[in-house]
């Protein structure tokens, strides 16, 4: 199959300077050629990932090896697709080699600590991809719409979090932000949808609902938050995901070349490999 | 696609009163059916096992639901393929709802811990399914094999993990244990395929053929241990697996056996859904 990229993702849903999220169109992927199946190329593509993927962790299992790790994170207003990430892309590497954590309300514990204190604690080791379904951007996201810190505390994060980045990159991780960005209109079909089928409606919660009164907020508090703390070393993709499947192809599409420049080659023997074989044969 | 299961291997693997491992042929899977493909029965029944692990996520989401959770226990001797059934077995599933575990060399901080501590911090949640690779089984493997603890200490451990597994069952926790059996020489084939290819060494370790030499103490360990606790309510079930391909469908067939016992429904909306179909057109 030819790609069905004309252009790389991830230059075109890259976060720059001049980014507008209300100027997204959430139903259109750029660079993609409108007749080829997203769903296709990601079966095309799955075990590219995988190799690249098992690579980054026999990299990390020997001490000969690069010690590099790679952290994706996932944001996106309710229903925006981050679980169908997980599952659909994510779910085509070895589990093993994978560390997922959602970040949920903060327990009372977690609230008595900095807000990167969680978050710290969920970070892949060296040779993992770990994976956050929402993370400390929910500091600024929520935090910011419902007024749960005082301005002064809010504006002071985002530098607090390129620094952190920052300081995680610099360590050998490769840091890759993705915004799911779904229109109100699509968000409302798929509450629906949840609502109508019954083997749906545990993921369905009356305060989705609620927290969809706020979507003006939300999305201004994504804009600032993209555009504050997109950075060359940790950059925001802005992701149109009315169509999951197209959503997923890009996702995995930046994975795959976040992965690729990182370079990774088979580790070299740290023993003798015509004495162990001699051994072997002998044992 | 028509079973390949001439009899439920939950019978014919299970580890019963008068098993004897080194009657077990490893090269022959016990009411398979010679002609089928293995592989095939694996993405035939991929979906069941991924819509089964979704029943029972979504019941330990919800407070209207059955709070339940599997773990599953991997052992059996160096390259017997516990991390091929992670990749090929829970790698159908999401991986959200999974939670693996691989115990190693204990750490100086496990170490000052009873044994069974390092293993309750990784136990699943509800709605999920853990997976131990390598477990606190290891406490009486190799420190047996080894002499790591004196035999009285050893002794007492056989007792001290069947009430911990009661324990967990009694909690909701269904407890499934597979021990993968190989042959030597089998074993021997494995070990010289990962020096025969450059890509493999990583998975090499010359401590794999010093382990080797002590193969038949490591088989009346595990004919101990397997005797000793398997139990009705934690099973073993010693999974012929010379070919992988077949331990693949038997461990499957298993786990797919294990959640459809759970008999998990759908659980049913905390909300009124009328209500919320009206709250959602008017947001």
């Amino acid at each position: 199959m030819k790609t069905p990229w004309k252009e790389d993702p991830r230059d075109t849903l890259l976060v720059g300077a001049d980014f507008d999220l209300a100027q997204v169109d959430t139903g259109r992927m750029p660079g993609w050629r409108q007749d080829a199946d997203p769903e296709a190329w990601l079966r095309e593509t799955a075990g590219e990932l995988a190799d690249l993927q098992e690579r980054l962790f026999a990299n990390g299992q020997t001490s000969t090896g690069a010690h590099r790790s790679v952290l994706l994170v996932l944001q996106g207003m309710d229903t925006a697709g981050k679980g169908g990430i997980v599952r659909h892309v994510i779910g085509a590497v070895d589990p093993q080699g994978v560390h997922i954590h959602g970040f949920k309300t903060p327990t009372p514990e977690e609230q008595r600590h900095d807000f990167l204190w969680r978050v710290r604690r969920e970070l892949p080791e060296v040779g993992l991809i770990g994976v956050f379904d929402r993370s400390h951007y929910e500091d600024v996201l929520i935090h910011r719409v419902r007024h749960l810190d005082t301005m002064d505390v809010i504006e002071r994060r985002y530098g607090i979090i390129t620094d952190f980045e920052e300081e995680l990159v610099e360590q050998g991780m490769a840091v890759v932000k993705i915004m799911l960005h779904i229109s109100r209109d699509e968000q409302r079909r798929r509450l629906l949808s949840r609502l109508d089928h019954p083997e749906k409606h545990w993921k369905f919660s009356p305060g989705d609902v609620t927290e969809r009164a706020l979507w003006p907020a939300y999305q201004e508090a994504y804009q600032i938050a993209l555009t504050r703390t997109s950075t060359g070393h940790a950059p925001w993709y802005a992701v149109p995901a009315d169509s999951k499947p197209h959503a997923r192809a890009a996702v995995q599409q930046i994975l795959i070349e976040t992965l690729r420049d990182l370079d990774l080659q088979w580790p070299v023997a740290d023993f003798d490999v015509a004495e162990e074989r001699r051994r072997l044969a002998e044992s």
